[in-house]
């Protein structure tokens, strides 16, 4: 077995063999396989695809690269949630503890921002104290004790995504749904969660900007996590605005906490619920209601013990960026248009986000929106409020919002409603 | 610019700009662009190709990677063959005198064997004393005094192209018609001949398996020799047998001279003269006659000199491998197969070739022909002499020969007679 002939068989547009793939992805994990030759049958793969049978191979040669977890000895049944990313997708911090509220554990490995979407970890790193980096022990102490933990993946989870994620990124080879359907996968079923419900963002803020590839990528993952033994189901929801009134790191809490006290934006606690339902129909708590949880006020009790089970104070005041910057509207009418991508641009330029792995974020920096589409809005009235601790940035994020923002005559209202949430759901 | 940006727009099947190109090449070259982004570039544009003004813009940028070299100052016209390379093409040795016999100019610049193909280099060597390498001067003053030269090409030339041909050879990403002929052409454009007569080999013992790739590979390599104001015609010529009765180093020495002596096996001599003639009329020298130059000596004369002038010694006994092995004829008939690639991997095996580039080759190890496809053979007689040094090495061999061998009832015969040689002209 060698690399060449693996890269040929796809390059020519064979199928890889279940040897041919078990060879390649663990010879690329000890690196007898180099960059240069994964990288260019990463390109073979985006540009003449795989089968269904593939990639789960591909996705079980990943996860056969690292360590499995196993949460069976949880008294209670697990649910997991992933969201392919989105701006303002702030979901997973009132989410997990309203479901663990509910009855189930939830474990969430996350991650953090690259580009323009923000990443669920740089975000609670904004509440003072809390730490991201945990033990396998000390995850399953906090599941065990509090129902949900949120914490970065261990290195030792499907080392091979890792490796193989990093080099995509600098290859143009990130955007191929069978790669990017086993990396998510790969993580998923290594983790060990019984059920997962997956939220396929769809729309300009999001990787996948029309449903058609969305709807693929929501299909493979859910054969991927059926085939491996995990009930798996998929929304499809709307990315083209921002999620909410908030994009950035602190700001993104404070709207969460919101939630999570009962109020919040009616966009942002819809999903939240349509969500929570999903997950908890998936691990078998078909009572639960997770309405009933969000009111009464036991999933903030489980957001408060969960921040603190990771040294986190959800008393303490959140930073606030040392700048704001207000950006009115220039006409009266509607508002047409937001743009996620376009806010999502703002908030990154902003600080919120990084442009390398390792450069740090800014917790208070970020977009806060005064209106969403569909809502009427009057020429000098506040629309965006943009934060930061670097008011040099201003001026490149405005550019980055200048195509971003549509306001039409206020007649066309009925025309621009606001978008439902939720557009598909893939079982 | 970035690397990543580049890419996408291939991988989208967009065209490379101009200055996308251009930056491209010379951050690669400068270790800017990572080998890992070269090689997912690579295979965008193996699976998505390149249009002519591409082909034409990415050649001058390895071009333009080095330095030039220029033939003006000779008072000869020169005219250079390149071959793609086959099993048995020694033709080099006995053309390049046999033109400078006639009056052109021949610069060489050579290549060693890698894989089943030979390589002229190598053959050379297997001549005691005779050396590869020379500088500028030393190869100005070879051309200037014999008229014929060859060597290996000096490291300041395309160094663009010397460093991505290394990296697609481990890639799986040779076979792309736009960047095989930009290679090839970078080098011969920035050698400076004026007129190049290229031979594209066609069959199981060439890169291009069949006519239509060749074809167009001819086309493409014409294109870029024409744009680049160098008088350049393509032959397709015939490699499912070996050329001529042997297949190594010292055995295709030997069979060249034979050749230059007035004699050798009527495919080498066929070739040998159809090349001359084109690069005799590419370099305008229209009144030579390079049958007569074969016949009275004068080519043998430039041969003997063009040896010596590089440190060999023209009528030392040439090598002979320690140990033979004879291969009969299993059946009597027609001998209707002799495949080119077969006998091209036995002498590989037998120690004629390399696996690695930096591995010796065996001056006299190789494989001889007793017949040639359409001759009559009788079960018992000698078919095939195998020679090498190291005799365990003849099993191998042998098992790459087990499916090149066909013998057909001799009534056959009418129907398997020997094919052309020259396929088709491009100019």
């Amino acid at each position: 077995m060698d690399a060449i002939s693996v890269i040929r068989t796809k390059r020519d547009r064979g199928r890889l063999s279940d040897q041919q793939i078990d060879w390649v992805i663990d010879a690329y994990t000890r690196g007898v396989v180099a960059d240069e030759q994964m990288s260019a049958l990463a390109m073979a793969i985006l540009l003449n695809g795989m089968d269904r049978a593939e990639i789960a191979r591909w996705t079980a040669a990943m996860i056969a690269s690292g360590e499995r977890m196993d949460f069976s000895s949880l008294p209670r049944p697990t649910a997991d949630k992933h969201s392919t990313g989105g701006v303002g997708d702030k979901i997973t911090l009132p989410l997990a503890p309203l479901v663990a509220a509910c009855g189930a554990a939830v474990p969430q490995l996350s991650g953090r921002g690259l580009g323009h979407t923000g990443g669920t970890l740089d975000k609670l790193e904004s509440i003072p104290g809390w730490r991201a980096q945990l033990t396998n022990d000390e995850m399953m102490r906090v599941l065990r004790e509090v129902g949900a933990v949120v914490c970065a993946a261990g290195d030792g989870l499907a080392p091979a995504d890792k490796k193989l994620y990093a080099l995509r990124d600098v290859t143009g080879t990130v955007e191929a749904i069978p790669l990017i359907a086993s990396s998510i996968m790969s993580k998923k079923i290594a983790e060990g969660t019984g059920s997962l419900v997956l939220d396929v963002k769809v729309g300009s803020g999001a990787f996948m900007k029309n449903i058609d590839d969305a709807r693929e990528l929501a299909r493979t993952m859910v054969g991927l996590g059926t085939d491996h033994g995990v009930k798996t189901v998929a929304l499809l929801t709307g990315m083209s605005t921002p999620l909410g009134l908030t994009a950035g790191n602190a700001l993104e809490v404070r709207e969460s906490v919101e939630v999570l006290a009962g109020g919040g934006p009616a966009d942002v606690v819809e999903l939240t619920l349509a969500l929570a339902r999903e997950m908890l129909a998936a691990a078998g708590l078909t009572d639960a209601d997770p309405a009933k949880a969000l009111a009464d006020g036991s999933a903030m009790d489980v957001w408060r013990r969960m921040i603190a089970a990771q040294g986190g104070d959800p008393d303490a005041p959140l930073p606030v960026a040392r700048e704001q910057h207000v950006v009115t509207a220039p006409a009266s009418g509607v508002l047409t248009e937001l743009d996620a991508y376009a806010v999502g641009v703002a908030a990154w330029r902003l600080g919120a986000g990084r442009a390398r792995k390792e450069d740090p974020v800014q917790a208070g920096a970020g977009v806060e929106l005064h209106a969403k589409p569909g809502d009427v809005v009057t020429a000098g009235a506040p629309l965006l409020t943009l934060h930061t601790d670097t008011p040099e940035r201003f001026a490149y994020a405005l550019q980055a919002l200048e195509s971003g923002i549509t306001i039409a005559p206020q007649d066309a209202a009925s025309v621009y409603g606001p978008s439902p949430i939720v557009l598909d759901r893939i079982a």
